[in-house]
């Protein structure tokens, strides 16, 4: 299993845009990518332009499907637009 | 619903003593604490000394519970005591 965390910060004014954004493409992924286990949007209690994303996936094939998703090619520019920074790394699954 | 992220480094030669622990407390919890949704292991891909704790509570209430366990009494200080550093932030999850 692949695990996933990206670091995000929202351009101010663009929170809400982000997260309706964000909804439309998970509730999309559910439908097409049963590889997805874990794709949760988390807004930070201190600064609310500041997110996380936690991820899993099932394989590598799972996570490469979804990088190169026709959705993704839909919302992942419309996502970026409006994010002032991101950071993502990937990691292995040692306990789900 | 309270989500959580911990950043972790363990001391050099502690990385599988840590991971067991882990996996017992997750075992553990997985029994008594209902509320805990999600609680992973994933260690980097990069450093093996480097891990991540993707976390989700139900509430506020179950996170509390999880803090003051008995088996954290027990568990806590034995995984602290491999750890090189640890930072945690706890989030409001808005899609889990």
């Amino acid at each position: 299993m692949v695990g996933g965390l990206k670091v995000i910060l929202v351009k101010a004014g663009h929170e809400q845009e982000f997260e309706r954004l964000f909804g439309e493409l998970r509730e999309t992924m559910r439908e097409r990518e049963p590889g997805c286990l874990l794709y949760a949007l988390l807004r930070s209690q201190t600064n609310s332009r500041s997110y996380i994303v936690q991820e899993q996936y099932r394989d590598q094939a799972s996570l490469d499907a979804h990088e190169t998703s026709e959705h993704g090619k839909i919302y992942f520019p419309k996502i970026r637009a409006v994010l002032e920074s991101i950071t993502v790394e990937y990691f292995d699954v040692v306990i789900s």
